[in-house]
Formats: structure tokens, sequence, C-alpha cells
């Protein structure tokens, strides 16, 4: 099924960029949690655009209601359906587009599947507007996961040529806090700074560029996961491509490890001050064989520049099947990377406490 | 659950690299599909060790046992159960490890998870032997989608430094079948000696080295595949993360489109000569929103160095926590990517042939 | 997971009965699938109480927005939520009844499996008000099945002692259509005199009454479903004992079939007027090894009396674990067993839908 | 999937009659648990023909193998594969029933989804000798049930009119032990005698009957299961209707609930002699809206005659369509119920298993 995930803690989302609403229905949250509303609101402002010259216009509240599974303030057990209303739709800029299939869109491969009977107004289910239920999900997870003292927190690595500081290998919840209280979700302001002109001289250009996230999340204990199929790093990027524009996912050092030797990529084992076993380097990124290590659990995504350009790009005539061109009009972020900061972090939220609650029954 | 995936095609995986015997039981292949046996162990023998000086010395026949489903060389539409026979294990050569974990192993995250109770004799359950039934499951796919005009191949990108030539953007399925004739399955035979330079230095300096890998799959009609978590991303990169020390997955251009700008990374639509819509570049690696275009689907895998290597490494003694090192012996390969090559083919064909299962009923 | 069933159409309720709204989101539904609402309307109204003495009093009006995945009238292949207000609730009613488990309700079991934490007014996400949604969903897959030549119907067949008579061994279409257009949903309306008399006599003595359902499927192909696990009674039971208060499913003639001879119980293959090959009797309800034969669908259902009834009945104090006695206010029906029809007809028609999904790929 | 079920604890069963084997392959078990060999194979035993006049002739060991997740006769954590030779086949008796579909069996709606390639030897997949690996992957869950003092026990409650007592409302454990040391399964011997005149009656007269069997569980704690589609109920439910012959399934007083009122039907809450809560009566079956009360689960199983019967019956031909008749030869059971006495036990425990592990994640 394409639009859920998840074993024993099930995430649907549903929805259309222009339709009557997007949401979410979770099943498996545990019973008597409280649901800090404000902290969620917070968590997810971050992915919204308009703040800055940097996003996209579009302002919408993004309020979810919640209409089943909470009850005074904390879960039920029961299924939570999630409700956002879409407020603020101007399906006018996307007309012209549905027989014309935007390059590096989904308008074609949604045409070629489902016969043109899919809503595609304003990307339709594959609109960047479907993470907000998943941030409003996993804003959640994250709740419930600090109070069994485990904190997740990204930030935007790169964008184009220009890259942030790396995260230390024990990175303090401090330090996400400080992250996500930022309107630039970097690291290093100075090289945020660096980032923030590569989004700006591409904006210029007509052009959009491309970034990458590092996430990590720290305080699991040894022995989570699953061998083969189900391991943290199976699930994690079963999730992770799940969200627009994610083309690659790599843990600990990733694609870099191919170029290494065993003896520079191993993580040698010893014990820290207080005589618990860690790895001395964690390259591995807090995973061997698919459980973790104790160490923190940290991946990098890459994510594609956005597809919508205001420059002319050649497209096809859906209906005779002839060359054409096609410009793109409408409010589009010259760089998407920075607000999928929270969604990444959502997602890793909702996977990791997915893998508690299966572990739980081991 | 752990050594399953698939949804319409679900193949789970069993056995311990030192236990009675390795297998996987497929539920879901279409009835009536002939076996061609011979091809089947050809396909196999691409995985095993012992050919030359750049792979283990271990040497198991792998002979798959049908033990059920298939009657008269036909699949019968009922589960089809493969057993291999584990014959030439050494045990004794692992027996100082269980309290000593090894670098890089799952040995530690194991201990950790089942408290002692796995059997991690030769790696066990994590063994790289268990990607045999893979193959064997993977090797039946390939025959039902080459009946249906899709072919499945690979070779092997990159050891260490050392870089084969890329696919071509339409590769024949002549070119898959010549590299996978080939000893060591690359595509440039003049690159593919400094690769093996590479590895030969590494086997020589006592220590390992890791590589990667692209495989492509063509003649995937556009419109396959789900949109959200169950694009043909989403399914691939869960069943990859399962073949042992892969740790990076990237569609198309992958992590290389993060530093892209639109203009750059967009792949423009057009029509061929005989006036079939394609994309002009393939920079999206066949899949946008999750769904094939129709171009062919590209990935690449990174895969870390051999954890074993030679070398004193430092570890801890699991029961009292102290410090110490580790000297491993047994039969290692230096580089562990070029056996990996028919295990990814296994994994594509096997996620594509589920896609096209599940897509019949849309 | 509790709330959602089905394979290729997936199909999850949420809500409570006193909360902010209820509903289904169903994943898998086809494209392109035009949906009459009006009709939709007309069947989901046949499961509402209010319309006579036989019902409770409490009237909404039911009806479902549909959230997504519905364009223009048709399915978009996305997923389709569905939200039903709650609108006229009045949990005073229901105040006392907290920590006095009412006997047969699922109030003491949900109070021991959530420790308090579930929203149990009006019975929460155990009311009979959750078959709504069912009925929203399965109102839409009998419209999909009538295009492809399936009908599903359904009959009160029983009350406490009083029986209706049974479906003809090929029932027409129109028999259907009949007994839904009744207001009480019998094939004998001498018979559903005799039935009604029961409810009302259980009514007087402030009571309540069991009944039975008889459910048909005709137009099914032959060789539809799965052996073992997922066969036609497998997918079907598990579903049926989803609705509130049933506590028996059988198949064919099932209970019955324990207490005949094999040269009786039997049925005879031969061949119709055309030339087809049929039962002569239909005994096992059109199914042999969970597979269709080509002949109707058949099985029945057992519906225990409701739980709510008027008179004092014994019971515990929760906090103190102390024996006292409960009266239960409120509008209760006096029998549920009528109300119930059009849900195992949304039941039957979701779960064979779903199966001729499934069997596409086969 | 077919043969497939369960969440935490996934059982697929594989093989056919007269293939190289059959199995089962289990993933899920708790790590580190204790198997009791010995024990497992009395268990087994007691559902294999041929100890008495009321059985089929065919006679095999039924020793199951255990491939994988077993080491040093415990549970290791992974995949259990367990596998069974078919040592005492003669397909000869089966070669004329290929295309002279015999009644009540799977032959024709086999045929009409397989078109032929089904293996159909001796019943193939859909043999009444599947239900061993079930019984071997059964009988381990109830040793680790008792583990955790739930108990599970069965006896035959009927065989065509003759009757059984009924299970007491609060059985010991000893009284299971006492029935299952049984040749014949019942708590009354007086009544067994009687039911056994029923089994060789119906021999005598070349004929075959059917029966049904009650089942208990006791030492389950309250508030276990899943409110509506993955409640005790569905979930047992849809397992039980895997084994063959199964028609009917019914909890607690079941399709007799259907007859009462409220008041005869509902179970008044108290307390015990050490203060627990109890339920005065137990029609309910232990279960209320899925969940369990704390009182012992209960249910029956309405099994069908054994539809090989050696009188002559109608069936057709089935490559021209034209009217013949069939005797069938072979061993064949008169009645299947009493063997089918620990298949219902074994389904019941890895079903009961499953929850408890779904459970712990809550």
């Amino acid at each position: 099924m394409a639009s859920q995930f998840g074993e024993r803690l099930r995430v649907s989302i549903y929805g259309e960029s222009h339709g009557n609403g997007i949401g979410a229905l979770i099943e498996g949250f545990p019973a008597g949690e409280h649901i800090d509303f404000d902290r969620l609101m917070r968590f997810m402002e971050r992915r919204q655009g308009g703040r800055n010259a940097l996003s996209t216009a579009r302002k919408e509240p993004d309020v979810p209601e919640f209409v089943s599974g909470v009850f005074e303030d904390k879960t039920t057990g029961f299924p939570v359906c999630i409700r956002i209303a879409n407020t603020n739709t101007r399906s006018g800029d996307y007309s012209n587009l549905a027989l014309k299939p935007r390059p590096s869109h989904a308008d074609y491969s949604a045409y070629m599947k489902w016969h043109g009977h899919a809503d595609m107004r304003g990307g339709g289910h594959f609109s960047g507007r479907l993470t907000a239920p998943v941030c409003a999900a996993g804003g959640i997870a994250i709740q419930m996961l600090e109070r069994r003292g485990i904190y997740v927190g990204a930030h935007l690595s790169s964008v184009g040529a220009a890259r942030d500081d790396a995260f230390p290998m024990q990175p303090d919840p401090a330090l996400f806090e400080n992250i996500a209280a930022k309107s630039f979700p970097v690291i290093s302001d100075e090289k945020g700074e660096q980032m923030q002109q590569e989004i700006l001289a591409a904006r210029e250009a007509l052009d959009s560029v491309g970034g990458s996230i590092e996430c990590m999340v720290t305080g699991l204990p040894a022995g989570l996961g699953d061998p083969m199929f189900d391991g943290i790093e199976n699930r994690l990027a079963r999730v992770l491509f799940g969200i627009p524009a994610v083309k690659g996912v790599e843990f600990g050092d990733g694609f870099a490890l191919s170029e290494m030797r065993g003896s520079a990529a191993n993580d040698p084992f010893g014990t820290d001050a207080q005589g618990n076993i860690i790895t001395k380097t964690n390259r591995n990124g807090g995973i061997l064989g698919g459980i973790t290590t104790g160490m923190p659990v940290r991946f990098r995504v890459g994510i594609k520049p956005t597809p919508s350009i205001a420059q002319e790009q050649e497209t096809v005539s859906l209906p005779d099947g002839t060359d054409t061109t096609i410009e793109i009009k409408g409010r589009h972020d010259p760089c998407i990377a920075q607000r999928a900061v929270p969604v990444i972090e959502a997602a890793a939220a909702l996977t990791v406490l997915d893998v508690l609650l299966c572990d739980a029954s081991q």
C-alpha cells in the first residue's frame, strides 16, 4: 500500500494538495501519552514556507485537527485521525500543466499509472504539502521518544556545493534544540550564510538547487531493531524515500565507506569513562547488522533541486505526443531542503518509535 | 518481521551459517512458470567464492533443493520452499569470537538483542552466506521477468578509489549477459584490472576494501509502482539495505543531484525516433514520484569493506566489559563487493516482480 | 492492528462514539470508478435507527464527507478519507458507567487493556456507531462489484426463536433489492411480522433479543480466493467478527454439516442447461478449500442480544472491586440484528472486492 | 498471502501431500525458550492416523526436522524452519481424480484458479497432512504458553448427533492433560463410546460423518487483544477456517446467543472468593469487544464430514464438461474431527501467543 508505513505504529497519509483536506491516520500510539499541542504547532511551523525570501509565498496555517484517538490531551490507544484543512489553494496556476508533464515531477508517471484519474492539481498526493501530516504525526512521536530519553535532531548539511559542519559524535539534545530554533537550520551560521547565498543565487537565475540533510537519533539502547529486511536502516530508508525529492540515503559514512579500507572503516570497541561499552568511532552510524550498537544513529539524505523552475523547459504534449515546451508559473521554493529538515526528523521519530514498540514483544 | 520482504511476492529467508541449512520460502510466484535449473545454478555460482585469489577459500556447492511449490519443473502457485545444505563449516575458527565482538560485525548488537541466545557461529543469520537463498529466489524471478521483456543487470562500479565505466543510458540485455559471464563483473576490463589491484593490495596489507555496485532494470513500462512509501525506490531500498554491508542507496544521480541546480538535474521530456515518450536524460533513474517513467530504473549501492581483517583490532571482553584486542582468523574475502553483484540483481528482480504483481490489481 | 482489514483494499476505521467524528480511510479502491452518492446515502440509511419502534431514538444524519481520493465524483486511485460528524451525542447518559462495567459490553476489558485511558463515552470505538463508516466504504464497494456483475444481499434470518425463509440457491439481484427496500429486511413479511413481535415483546420486558443474518454474494467466478489462511472464509470471518455483537460465523450449512454424513453433505457436481459446471446443491456455501466454486457464496452470522437492557444487573465497582448493581439508561435498540443487515453486506462487499483485486495479480 | 498467519509471530505453512516435504517457517518465537522435543513428538502423534479402526491406515512418522532457528534445544530468536519428510505416499490412488473433481474437495476450485498447474496429488497443499506442520509449530507455542501460566485444551464435542459433555466453566490443566492422553479425546468416555459408534456406523455404510470440537484457553489476563478486526475472535477465526473442513466458528454460546434475550445472555460481573473480578457466567467465551475478560476463552468449531467416501458420487469430466460419476479409492478416515483436536489446540496456541507478543508493545 502506497501511503502507509510502520508495523506496530502504522501511519497512513491521505489527501491531495488542492482537495478538501490532508491528514494522517495513526494506529498504535501508546495510550495515555500527553500531547503538548503548542510544542507540536511550533514543530510543524518549521516546515512551513513564507517566512523569508528563501521559501514560497504560500502560507497556510496548517493547524492539525484531532478527529479521534485523543481525549483530554492524551492518546487513548485508538486510531488517531489528524486532519489539516486546505485553505489557500490557487489551482489556476496549475491548470495548463495537466497535459504537459513538468520535467522531474510525477505528472507523467502518474498520468501513465492512473490514466488521467489522479487529482494532480497542485501536485495532488505527490505535493510537498503532504509532508505536513507526516510532521503532525512525527511531532507527537518526538514528544513520546523524549519521555523515553531518546532525542532526534537534524540540520541542513549542504546546499549545492556549500556545506555545513557535521554533527559531533555524541550531540547533546541542546544542540538539536538550538538548531530547531533557527530560521535556517544549520550548525554553523557562517556556513549557513554561504548556503543561503547558493539558494538566492539559484533563485535569481530562475533556477533551483538541491541539498542534503544529516539526522541523528541519540539515547537508543543497544540491541534495537531486526536483522535483514527490518533493520533500522531498512525501515528508515523505506520511509525516507517517501519524502518528496529524496534520491539518496546513507548510514554512518555511507558511500564514503565504499572507498575505504576495513582498517579505517571499522569502529573499534572500547569503554567510556563510566565503563559503558562504546565504539571509539561511529562510521557505521550506530547500526550493525540492522541493529543498534548504543551509539547514536546517524544518516544522511540527498534531496534533488526543486523540479519547478521558472525557465522554459522541454516537454511533450500528452494528447498527441509531440514535443513542446513549458514555463511553470506559481509559487515555488528555490530550495526545498531546508524545509525538509523537520520532515526528516518526523520520519525518523515515527520509525524509531515503531521499532521500540516492536521490540517490546521480544 | 526481520527476514521477510515483499507484498504479493513474499520472500522469507531462513537459516544460520553453521546450522542445519539455509533457504528461502517464497509465496506468490505466478503458477505455471518454467524454471531453467541449469541457468539458475549458473546464476547462483556467480556469488560463490573460491574461484580466484580475490575470494575466500570456502567452497560449497550451494545446490538449492526445491522442497515444495515446483512440480514437473514449473511453479504450482503454492509456496516455494528452497533449501540449501550447509556442508563445509568450520566452527572452530569462530569459537573465540563469541565474547569478543568483532568490530563492524553484528556480534555486539546481536548479543545485546538476544542476550546470547543467537546462534552466531560463522555470523549466524547475519552471514553473507544468507545471500545464497536470496540469489536462488531472485534467479527464478529474473527468468520470469525476462519472459515479460524485463532485464536486470549490474556491475561493480568501484573498488576503493578505482572506478569502472558507467552503464549507458539504455543498456542492451547483451551487455548484462556479457558482464555476467565475466569472472570479475565490470564493464571495462581495463578499469577492472585496476579494481582488482585495489583488492589484492588490501589483501597483502592484511586489510579489506569497500566497493559500489550500479544496477539497472530495463523494459519496465511507465506507470509502475506506488506513491509515497511504496514507490520503486522505497521497496528497493528496504530490500537492498538487507544485504550485508550495504550502507548507502541512491537512485539515478542520487546524492550528486543534491549538488546540482534544477536546470541541470531535471530530465527534459521528448520523443524518440519511434514516437515514444522518453526523457532525454535519466538523472532521476527512471523513477518520478516513486513510479516508473518508462526509462530504465537505475540505482547504486555502497558496500563497506569486509569487517573481518587479519590485523589486530581493539574490542572489549563482553563478560567483564574490559578493553582487549582481537585477531580474526578464518577465511575472509578482502572485498565482498564483487560477489554481491548477483545478489543486488536478485534483490532488484524480486522487488520489481512484486511491484508488477501488485500493479496487476489496479 | 486493530482497526484495519484488507490486503490490496485496505480499510481503516477510526473515531469514537462521542468524539469529534468517525470515519474510514480506504486505500486501494481502483481509480476512475464513479460513485453514486444518492445511492450510497440510501444504503447508509438502512443501518440508521430512529425509523420505528424497533430502534433507538438517536437520529444522526450520517452524511459521509469525502476528504480525499474522490475528484469529480470518481475515485482517483489515492487513499479515500471519509468523515462522518458526531452531532447528536448525549454523554451524560453514560457518565455513571465508567466505573461500573456494563455486563457483556467492552467496558471492563477495555478498562483492563488501556488502564482507563480509552475514551469510552457512548461505547467509544466499540460503539455500533462505528459501523457507519464500514457502510460508507462498503456501499462504494457494492457499486464497484455490481459493475463487475457481482451482487451482495442479506436478510435478517432469525430473531430469537422466529425464523425467516432461507435464500433460494441462486437468488436474483432483484430479490436483494426487494429486501433492501423494506423497513424490516426479511424475505417473508409474514415471518417478519413474528420476528418484529419478538423484538417488541423483549422491549416490553425491558429486555433485548438476539438474531442472525444470512448473506449471499452472487456472480463470483470459480477459482477466486486463496488456500489455507487467506481463503474467502478466513477473510470474511476476520472482518465479520469485527462487527459488534457477532459471536458466530458459518459458511454454507455450517455447523449443521458437522451433524451430517458425507453422502448428505457433499455437493455433487453437474452441468446446468447452458453447459456450465455447477454443484447441484450448495451446502458448502460456494467455497471449497477457501476458493470459490462459481456457486453463490453463502454464510450466516449469529448476533447476540443488545447488552444494554433497562433491567437492573449485577456488576462490580472498579475502584474498590466490590459487588454492586447497575441500571443502564439511555437510548438502546431492543434488537440490533436488523440494523446490522447492511453492515454485513458492506463487510462482505469490501472483502470480496479485496479478493478480486488480489487475484488479479495471479 | 494464503499460507501465512500471525503478526508478531508469523507462521507460514508449505508443502504438498505427495511432494518432497512439508513444513513451517515461523518468525517471531521469543529467543532462549527451551523446546522439549519428546513432548512435542507426543503432541504431534495425537493428530496422526493409523492407530485404530477410526482412522486411515496411512502411517508416517512425521518427525519434524529443525533446519534453523534452534540451537542447543533453545530458540535463537531467528526464523525457525521445520521440515517433515513425505515418506509414505501412494499417488496411484489419486491418479484418476485429476480430471474428475471429487465432490466437496478443492479439486475443482483449485483447477479453476491455477488452470491445472497446482500439484493436487493427494490433495496437494489442501491435504489434511498440511496440519502436521501446524501442530509442530503449535506444539512449541503450547510449551511457551505453559511457561506463562496459560493452558490450551480441546475435546471432540460431537460426532453426528452424539454429544460429549461440555467443558466446565473453569477447567483445570489436569483435565486438558487427561483428555490429551486418551486415544479418543472426549471428556465422558461413555458419551465417547456413542460417538465412536457413529463413526463406525458411517464407515460401515461406506460413508463419513462430521463433528465439532470445543476448545478453551485458560490463564489469560484480562485486557488482551485488540478492538474491531484484530480481536481474539477475529484472529482465531482467520486461522481456524484455515484448517481443512472447518465450516463454522462460534465463541462462547455463539449462535445460541442469537436466540436468547439479553437478560439471559449477559454475563453478570462479580468477585470470587479471592476478590478477583470475574463474570458469574461465561456465555461470551471470555471475550468482550474482542478483548479478554480474564475468564477462559472458549470457542467451538464445526467440521464437515470427510468428503472422500467410497460411495459412487456424481461429478463432471473437466476436459469436456460432461456429467459422469466417481468412486474414490484410497485410505480415508470416516471422521476427521477427532484427529483435528490437537490441530485446533495448535492453532489456538499460536494465535494466543501472537496476541501476547503484540500486546507487549502497548
